[in-house]
């Protein structure tokens, strides 16, 4: 990679894939931001039929050229050919998906308030509130999903689903996938009648800065680490106008298993636990990185064989993979600290391109929570960490000082252990998104009750989903109209509803 | 005032109302943290009933303590014991809403996504989706409304509805009426069962700033000026698990008076003008700080006269007082700005208390291009700029130059005028929160459709209202269950909806 360009290299082999793509300059980020400002107006101004259509013929262009997307995708990340097909639909499907949001019309909240002059403190005027595009927005492509976090993923999709221009920054893991994914989409635009500037992709960190503080950018959608996001999120607060930033930073994941649970099926758990954090070399944001056992559960051996025996896959980048071999070493130096099975360096020898072999630690709850650093920062890869905890007091004492998680997940016994259960679900709750019980957090449903997200360091933005129907909510702001004539209404206030759209009418005289 | 109290004083006649109020410890405000966080799960878990039924205890106990409010209130402000009145009204009103609000149980937003075994890319699990309560939450009172924005104000009734502990930093500018209140609200919860620790009020700007970094603190409600909004944003913003902050920050609100609308009501145009920026001493945040008129629409004597006319107020306190006269006494010194109604400074004499005249100024929309700086800054107060365009395209060139608002006015002729008018309703939607059509933005209707909200620097937080139904949804955030027991779901996503709430219900089986 030269200093001024990404390159895009061969995980299986460690070998350059195509040419590099070049850094965008500064300049033509500001020419970008332009045309994304004007287009923004008009994009707004699309028929709610229309803005579908834009989102369907991108999902269209991108099924068309799947064979080019899945090899390259696979010569760039090494995801192998079979997820990144399935990554591809999941794609096509949040931007169908999306398309019928739009479609619907309940995005837009509409509610109108007829006016009431017996209202208290004083009469009620009429008033009409919607949902408006932010404006153009910033999205932040993922490494680890170069499809659906990506260029054309569910950032972008939800943000042209709410009627605002993207600049994506690609990633450097997988710049000639951006670039080629990027043309399929301003073409399938281009051919839907969409506004010139409303899609654009840049490349280089230095864009991406310039981006997050460029005066046209409205919001920031952000999925990758703790470390780049808070720099990133930091930048954004630090505006001279703040803008919202919706990052998707890092999290634990941990998953409890209780004393019925062991009891009752626990070499499941344990290939379910190994199956899931091990899944695509560990590299999903919901890799459950915890595992809390009841101490003396007698797994070990059914753990350590397990992990022995998980394929050893290839990392998406030599950057991720060092960085996994060193924090997976890194875990074992803390006190307390026992390898169940402990990182491979020879893996990561000359002519295996970027492959890690899956290791396990294993500590108590106590020496968990005297040592938090590095234990609970997460470590991205195929790595996680078995706590083993003395008390049904002492777990709970234990996940009060974890930090925020996308997920949460338990396996236990709901008859005999029902008190226990509740106790658990109910702290789950406020710590994290989402809570899954007797399965594993891998695999996000892209749905309307899905929400990935999570307080901090899970999120930037607690309040707010990357995944599912709501993750449009990030991009669109509420206007509301006074008294405002009905033929001068948007058509979506204008008391024929012409859109035929879900709309709250609240009249002071009914009922 | 000494350096570790806050001192109330009367603005009539600018003398000491009551006893100082110290200023709460770090220490204390960590206790009242502590049982805040300790309240959390407890106020969570209360049935939707009594939460609602805390918010009643509150809004009849304050109507119970009416006569003692608005006597101390009027004191301490001298707003007026008939805007006092209407001003508990409303605070009554806000609580007995979000009370309303609890009792339907749709702000819950359950969503459930029936298991579809044949969806793609993967099958789908049952997913439960609803929001729960943030946490503890800070909100800072404003100097204006020291009701309806203040310690029971709208944001604290909109915490408590999301089942959130609140904490209030009063405004030092009405100390003893912020203890009254506090009382009042605290006996008000005690007698109606709510969990100790669940509300107090802390006094001094070092416990505000102890508060919004404080690990109990999950979220920030703050209405007050855009300096004080603006370090707070970024302690908020700072944190090492940065948290939602609530800003509402500085309007200009502009007003736009089109030829049509000057030619057939400019005398009525300038009798709603004058009344809307003096109303309350200008101690508005939806004052209207700019009036847009065609050059040589000849009103000038008649606002003259009105704003010569208009009633002399006491302002808050002496600090605004100050403020306002040298505000607007900066405006008449840049370039091209001429003197319509001077600042009188003889009003801020000896034994006036904190008392301020009215004042107006013009300038060209040209000259307003050049000098952004003090004339696009919010001056407290009542006055304001008259800015005189040439052409429509210079008008919207001149409103493309301002920041955002709370509101954007229109006063226009709709059918002579129809293109413009379209032109400048779509304008007034990428730069305000709320479009007022023939009227004047003060007075803000608390009601389902209402946004009071916009683009920085109006607020930190464009998504986001804190007046209206919509500002319980500052303080809830998502939780989804997947695939958990019926009997272990929280009521509200069993399948047997025993809330009886409204909920989306998705069934791939269905339709």
């Amino acid at each position: 990679m030269t200093a001024n360009a990404d390159q895009g290299m061969n995980p299986y082999t460690g070998d350059p894939v195509g040419s590099p793509v070049l850094h965008t300059s500064a300049a033509e980020v500001d020419r970008l931001c332009a045309a994304a400002t004007s287009a923004a107006p008009e994009l707004a101004g699309m028929p709610l039929t229309d803005r579908a259509g834009l989102l369907r013929s991108i999902a269209a262009a991108l099924e068309a050229e799947r064979d080019a997307i899945v090899a390259l995708g696979d010569a760039e990340t090494g995801l192998g050919a079979t997820r990144l097909s399935s990554e591809l639909v999941r794609t096509r499907v949040q931007l169908e998906m999306f398309a019928s949001v739009v479609d619907d019309g309940g995005f837009l909240d509409a509610v109108i308030d007829l006016p009431d002059p017996a209202a208290l403190p004083a009469p009620r005027p009429d008033l009409r509130r919607m949902l408006v595009p932010l404006g153009p927005v910033a999205v932040f492509a993922a490494s680890n999903f170069p499809l659906a976090f990506s260029v054309a993923g569910g950032d972008t999709a939800s943000a042209f689903a709410a009627g605002c221009p993207v600049v994506v920054k690609a990633h450097p893991s997988h710049p000639g996938l951006s670039a080629l994914t990027g043309r399929i989409v301003r073409a399938a635009l281009d051919a839907a009648g969409a506004p010139a500037g409303t899609f654009a992709v840049v490349h280089g960190e230095a864009a991406g800065r310039t981006l997050v503080r460029h005066p046209a950018i409205t919001a920031v959608g952000f999925t990758g680490s703790l470390a780049g996001g808070r720099a990133l999120f930091d930048l954004a607060s630090s505006r001279p106008d703040p803008i919202p930033f919706y990052g998707e930073l890092g999290s634990l994941n941990p998953a409890v298993v209780t004393p019925g649970a062991v009891a009752a099926r626990g070499p499941q758990v344990v290939t379910g636990f190994v199956g899931s954090y091990t899944l695509g070399t560990g590299q999903f944001c919901t890799k459950p990185g915890l595992l809390f056992l009841p101490a003396g559960h007698g797994l070990e051996p059914l753990l350590a064989d397990a992990v022995s025996s998980a394929a050893v896959g290839p990392m998406l980048n030599s950057r991720i993979r060092d960085g996994y071999q060193r924090g997976s070493s890194g875990l074992a130096t803390v006190p307390g600290v026992r390898e169940i099975v402990a990182v491979s360096p020879a893996t990561a020898a000359e002519g295996n391109g970027f492959a890690a072999a899956p290791s396990l630690v294993a500590v108590s709850a106590a020496d968990l929570r005297a040592n938090p650093e590095p234990l609970l920062e997460e470590c991205f890869g195929p790595t996680a960490v078995v706590v083993e905890y003395g008390s049904a007091d002492e777990l709970v004492e234990t996940l009060d000082a974890l930090p925020g998680s996308l997920t949460a997940t338990l396996h236990a016994d709901p008859d005999s252990e029902a008190p226990l259960v509740r106790r658990l679900l109910d702290r789950f709750a406020q710590g994290a998104g989402r809570i899954v019980w007797d399965g594993w957090p891998t695999g996000v449903a892209v749905t309307a009750a899905m929400h990935h997200g999570g307080p901090w360091p899970a999120t930037t933005a607690p309040l707010h989903t990357s995944v599912g129907v709501s993750a449009i909510r990030r991009f669109i702001r509420p206007v509301v109209y006074q008294n405002v004539p009905d033929a001068l209404l948007p058509e979506a206030l204008q008391a024929a509803n012409p859109l035929g759209i879900p709309r709250q009418v609240n009249d002071p005289n009914a009922g």
